[in-house]
């Protein structure tokens, strides 16, 4: 059977390549941002998902499984390695990394996608549209993001629960990734001062340029507020039929205030890492 | 590689056969309606999540991958059908199907969970918990709810498509065949009432002991509300800073009255075919 669905999963790559349009075609500003507000929602709603389910440490234990038992070309994997890699290679397999949007957290342990690679010179620059800080992305949400959004507790649910984390890194990953978007787009906007910046590879430069303090703050405070409406536990009538009832944190379902430092603390900077190490590629 | 994969999955069912509590202990009314509210939200965030995309009709079409290369029982498969299965089949090597809450919608093609099975008997009577209508839900998601959800169009995204079309199914699927729950808290409350009408096979005696309109109108205004709430979009300042523009539809991401009416015509009759199914099998 295996070998009947490769098959088709490969006429399937195959026939997909006919469809693939361009998805960032008249890449501005503006679809930018919108794109950039959109991702907000998906990565609140993930997060939110992600509290259904208590925080089911064995999931994340490289010992839990026993040693010796991962795969690829780490030996000790963790529950959550092995579900995501083998979650991944399914979604490989169906296309989903030819769309440069999409970028795996296991690349290497998953098998190549065996159709033509998908041409993006058009959206972005490519020899740097390999950059991603996916590795980063890993690490933070494991080690400083989920502590803070999952209580205590093991309920042996482990595979809805990485399944939900996995939505929530996916989210994580394309937001934070898309800075390679928004690079190409403010480098093809004042090509003149990043050509000096990028040939002089002056990152401090680079970063202050692509730094709106004024702008960022609006994100944040966005954000901790879509927390407030989206978590929030809703009845039928009374003062909260319209509003949002602001009286106690204890009612959202994740704090607003970790939504407004994930973004303070990691999505804004990494994703403006990510800008500046497309940029330093943006000439190679 | 795969036969190390399958070798620690099975050990990680192994494994999570250790840690396997019952979900549902302490089963009760109030339980039920927080599990049944809660739900609301995911179903509601994975349409949101869904309209992202256009409909992309290719990955629905059996015709379009070529006749002859479906496997399992169907000859002329989709995409989205191989899509969903091979997600299903990696899912169930992880032990998600082991929670009674999950039921996979292609369970006869996907390789059997070889943990020994979970011993659910103290949340549902054992002869009944088979019961699901996860064939209809398939149905109806895909005939007449996501026409009324995705815009018409094809970018080739068919992998994060699908993806977003399994989440919506399995959060239906969640909470509609959650009515085998509802039905043995509502079987325990009153266990004479229901023993009787269930000897005489009693269809429609039993859909109205279920039926509560008042209920049911609370449940389809709530969701309809949440719909509002959770499907704007939003801006920082201005009149929307804690509460709804209600001006048009169009700022929503799903109709809110698409929401309603799904409860009204689909989840909520589902879930009480549900109930009375599971009921007749209550004293098998």
């Amino acid at each position: 059977m295996a070998a009947r669905v490769l098959q088709t999963l490969l006429l399937c790559n195959a026939a997909l390549m006919l469809h693939l349009l361009l998805p960032c075609a008249g890449l501005s500003l503006d679809t930018v941002r919108d794109f950039l507000t959109r991702e907000e929602d998906t990565i609140i709603f993930s997060l939110i998902e992600r509290t259904r389910y208590p925080l089911n440490r064995p999931a994340y234990d490289p010992d839990y499984l026993g040693a010796g038992h991962g795969h690829g070309h780490r030996l000790n994997a963790s529950f959550a390695e092995l579900f995501v890699s083998e979650s991944e290679a399914v979604q490989s397999k169906a296309g989903r990394y030819q769309s440069l949007q999409e970028i795996p957290f296991f690349a290497y342990r998953v098998p190549f996608t065996l159709a033509p690679p998908y041409n993006f010179t058009s959206d972005l620059y490519p020899a740097a549209a390999f950059v991603n800080v996916n590795d980063a992305i890993w690490s933070v949400y494991f080690n400083n993001l989920l502590p803070l959004l999952a209580k205590n507790g093991d309920d042996g649910n482990y595979a809805v629960t990485v399944d939900s984390d996995l939505a929530c890194l996916q989210a994580l990953s394309r937001r934070i990734n898309y800075g390679r978007f928004v690079a190409e787009v403010k480098y093809r906007g004042d090509q003149q001062t990043y050509t000096s910046l990028i040939q002089s590879k002056d990152r401090d430069a680079l970063m202050k340029l692509l730094t709106s303090e004024a702008q960022e703050d609006v994100v944040k405070r966005r954000v901790e507020k879509k927390a407030v409406v989206f978590g929030q536990s809703m009845a039928l009538g009374g003062p909260t039929e319209t509003g949002v009832n602001n009286s106690s944190q204890a009612t959202f379902k994740v704090d607003p205030s970790v939504v407004y430092n994930l973004y303070d603390q990691w999505v804004i900077p990494l994703t403006k890492q990510v800008e500046v190490e497309y940029l330093l590629h943006r000439l190679d």
